[in-house]
């Protein structure tokens, strides 16, 4: 039981695509043997620019859920944990909001860059401008050492580790371990038309539970390169979405780099490459998309592990609470 | 039981005075006939502008529970709580941060001042910032619809209805009710030396467990008229100490008049206005340090007092945050 602990997890504003499967969901099949995994269900921080929609939040939770167990995410070895029934982590939040100043939360990159995609001007939700400290509370509670996160989001981890550092400080012992950002090899997928966020709302992803004929529409879709005319002349390899999914999901590396050579060269028809992508598209999720119905079918069995697993995420961060109480000196009735 | 529901309390950073008397605890005494009176002892907001110190605050927590009892506050009438003890608050604050922006918490002209006044710069604490919202939670959480407040504070109420008018426009219906805010008709007393503020820090307070000596110093050392030099000379009654405490806590209102126009017209000392005072003051405190003292002997009664009080305010606060949860229609176990 001397795994690290990991803590990792998704807002639940909408279902899994391949794009989660690629940066995150596959890594996380590898971690739940080499680590002890925390998979948070993020509904409260999916509130924080959500809060007009309480209901999307609400409906997703069990979606994602879904997604974790169709991707064999074992829930025997990964704990799945539902946010807003862990009341320590909205106590942990509130105290740590002291340790930190506005001034610091208004100068986190993440947050600024967030807030411009966001649109939302002056208008920024408090919760949102705070939720730096929330994901301090989420990882500290858990006492997580290792973060996965995208290359974007590794100020948020400095910023736990500032808190942690203060309050350590505060406390005068290490009560909390710093944490450590993992940033994934694979860099985040595109969507389908080339852009760079792929999104259920942006009608650009192929969601975990597509069905053949959506995964054979979304590949025909596929931006490729608008300068590769006719099939003789030499085509581009940057920007072109069907290569970098073949990047992300073609396991025969060396076929991969020939295809890569003769698109170049020109002679190479995108036909060619997208019959290539779309029968490994099928194949990856052909067996989730099944176990998925299945599962779904079963809709006790997913409540209950997400029961089960919120009750061992309470127990953990209760205690993680009763330290960090102690350990500041604040009273204890 | 259909008394309204009145919400109360002290940040536990020093022990109670004569200022807290004359505002606040002389009218909860008389709440605890007419309304159903929950006294928050205020340990997280204490907090927020105190994160340095936790021991203080953890120590003030027995202090203040004491002086509540020993005025007089009777806990099968009032509901004494502790506020770190009741994660729904926390739970709710989190959720109404979603529910307000950072430039609104920013506007509040109560936390304009307080921040001003605590020379915080722009090292505002993100707690200090967002303690509006977590007001609104303490509030809420009660279904507290009077609320006594400073003047300086009532917008903070204002803050908390709009916050309580958005969370009943996304639920679609009226789960939470408004808050009217109550000041008292008694303005905030100054300290013995004239400042407008009293306060244990300051050394211009007279704590209610002060000593027979202490009230007798205290009252010698008072502001009174600067250029009341001679006894024959007319004296100013405004901002002198000695009057505005008379004002306070005399009782004989026809005699204080009368000594007022003396006072004015000149040949009344101030000997013998302070040793009126002192005499007031004296009846005042000597009761209140005698149960103090006796109940000071039995700390497991204080704190059992405090357990019961926060175990029904804990049942009160989890129905609320439940009753929020299911209008807003979020997920649940």
């Amino acid at each position: 039981m001397n795994k690290p602990v990991i803590l990792t997890g998704d807002r639940p504003t909408g279902p899994l695509h391949i794009g989660h499967y690629a940066g995150s969901l596959s890594n996380r099949l590898r971690y739940q043997e080499s680590h002890e995994q925390f998979l948070l269900l993020a509904d409260m921080q999916a509130l924080t620019d959500n809060a007009n929609d309480p209901a999307k939040v609400r409906r997703n939770v069990v979606e994602v859920a879904l997604d974790y167990l169709a991707v064999g995410i074992d829930p025997n070895r990964t704990t799945i944990c539902l946010q807003s029934h862990l009341p320590a982590l909205a106590e942990l939040s509130m105290l740590y909001l002291n340790f930190v100043t506005v001034a610091r939360l208004e100068r986190n990159p993440t947050i600024k860059d967030e807030i411009r995609a966001r649109g939302f001007g002056r208008d920024i939700p408090a919760g949102f401008l705070c939720y730096p400290a929330a994901q301090a509370a989420d990882i500290t509670a858990f006492k997580a050492t290792v973060i996965p996160v995208g290359e974007d989001q590794a100020p948020l981890i400095e910023q736990t580790n500032e808190i942690v550092r203060r309050v350590n400080a505060t406390a005068g012992l290490a009560v909390l371990p710093e944490a450590r950002a993992v940033i994934p090899e694979a860099g985040r997928l595109p969507g389908i038309d080339g852009k760079a966020k792929m999104s259920k709302s942006g009608g650009n992803a192929i969601p975990l539970s597509a069905s053949s004929d959506m995964i054979r529409a979304a590949v025909r879709a596929m931006f490729t390169d608008p300068g590769h005319l006719r099939i003789k002349d030499p085509g581009q390899i940057e920007g072109n979405v069907v290569f970098t999914y073949l990047d992300a999901f073609d396991e025969n590396k060396a076929e991969l780099e020939e295809l890569k050579s003769h698109y170049q060269r020109g002679g190479l028809g995108d036909g060619k490459i997208k019959n290539r992508l779309e029968d490994i598209l099928q194949a990856l999720i052909a067996p989730i998309r099944k176990r998925r119905e299945e599962i779904s079918t079963d809709q006790r069995y997913v409540l209950d592990t997400i029961r089960q697993g919120t009750e061992i995420a309470r127990e953990r961060t209760e205690a993680t609470k009763r330290e960090v109480i102690e350990a500041l000196g604040l009273f204890q009735l």
